[in-house]
């Protein structure tokens, strides 16, 4: 690790289980050796908060205490609130590089779609920074960071010694809950088919009655049978990096549509 | 327009704008011919929500009155929460099909990653459901919907006739805000890359004086000058539908890094 005085790197950190989370602390502990750090996180959690931006009220932010970073704000908004605010108001240069997380749970398979600390990293990426978007797979609030930290310096690292001809945007990187000399590797891997099926937990309301319901639901593999997938290296120990695109186009539906000619 | 009463297709209606909306009122009085069609809807404006799940509170739903429609419920979620609520919950069987919209504004370009509307129809694609959002070039809560009924209904009906053999999962179709005869056809495209340059108009609190900022922007074409994009054909007046997949993987930038061997 040096610190590269000369020509610090000026690292962007957000997540979304809020500032006061354990991941970002963890996080930032372990990169702030390699560049100027400044978080822009939200001052709560903001989890399943996807890519939202908040259009009907206002944004407030303000300086907070951060141990490790250069400055830090905690901002009322989203995820992506968080990096546009600090885009366009806070910071007086582009950063070079924009970390997320590291998120309290798995932004694997689909859930990167659902996923604040990979909307924020997606935001970033909309804008030509190279992003990249950390998450642990436990949701415990004081998990064992120490694999995740461990991992995402050396991944960090990597990525700042190529700034300037990456072969990528933005990165969801997940890695196991497990001690550093259990995780079996680093693989390069595309997002697994899956799907939450939901179990809405019904309740009443104590004085009218009314039901409501709570969305509970558990996590479907589509194709446990496939090795080449996030979901089957996470489960097998590896640590799982899948590129991302903000381009949503399905390439091959819309060949198939207009060689079926359907306009 | 026929109605098949033999074998009704069962669709599912939602939007962002909320149930109260113009947009989703003149969708399900175009669509409603083809088919059974129940209605379960943001019961507030939910825009900008992406694909937002709500973690932290229940949800509740209850039946609305909705001319039109086969059945209708408002719901205090995200219309990603409406699209499970009603797959987990509202419904006895599985849609054909879902619909979100009319949105009011565009969701061509990064602007789909925002979007609560093809947030929604993204949440039906993930559950191997055919979905469709449909988005018209108007912010005006009163905009002129008659073109966009009139091309959602034909391109409803089409898909319909298709079901069981589609080429495509998700479709993200934006139309100009145009008089019918106007419009010059449709063509099935690719997203356009673009970004939000923001501009944070910042305001004081008039009691503790405190600044706060209202985030708003103006998009830029970052590929002016490809023909090949939904802003391009969007801005030449054609509708753009764009097939939609939910798989976030940049296969080129995996493709690079494997090549690399970046671990």
């Amino acid at each position: 690790m040096e610190d590269n005085t000369t020509s610090r790197p000026l690292i962007l950190v957000t997540n979304d289980d809020g500032i006061f989370a354990k991941g970002i602390k963890e996080l930032v502990k372990a990169i702030h050796p390699f560049g100027e750090v400044v978080v822009v996180a939200p001052d709560k959690p903001q989890s399943g908060k996807s890519h939202a931006v908040t259009l009907d009220a206002p944004l407030w932010y303000m300086v907070s205490k951060f141990d490790d970073a250069d400055r830090a704000y905690k901002c009322t908004g989203t995820p992506s609130d968080c990096i546009k605010i600090a885009l366009y108001r806070i910071m007086d240069r582009k950063p070079d590089l924009i970390i997320s997380g590291i998120n309290h749970g798995s932004n694997s398979s689909v859930n990167i779609l659902y996923s604040g600390t990979m909307g924020a990293a997606m935001e970033g990426a909309i804008h030509g920074i190279p992003s990249i978007g950390f998450s642990l797979l436990s949701f415990n609030s004081d998990a064992d960071f120490a694999a995740a930290a461990h991992f995402a310096a050396i991944i960090t690292e990597k990525t700042i010694s190529r700034l300037g001809s990456l072969p990528f945007v933005c990165l969801n990187v997940n890695i196991p809950c497990l001690p550093i000399d259990e995780i079996k590797g680093i693989k390069v891997v595309r997002q697994s088919k899956g799907e939450w099926i939901e179990d809405f937990v019904r309740n009443y309301h104590p004085s009218n009655k009314r039901p409501y319901y709570w969305l509970t639901g558990e996590y479907h593999d589509l194709e446990p049978d496939s090795h080449d997938t996030d979901t089957w290296h996470l489960d097998n120990g590896y640590i799982a990096i899948q590129p991302v695109t903000v381009d949503c186009t399905d390439y091959k539906a819309l060949d198939a549509m207009n060689g079926e000619g359907w306009f």
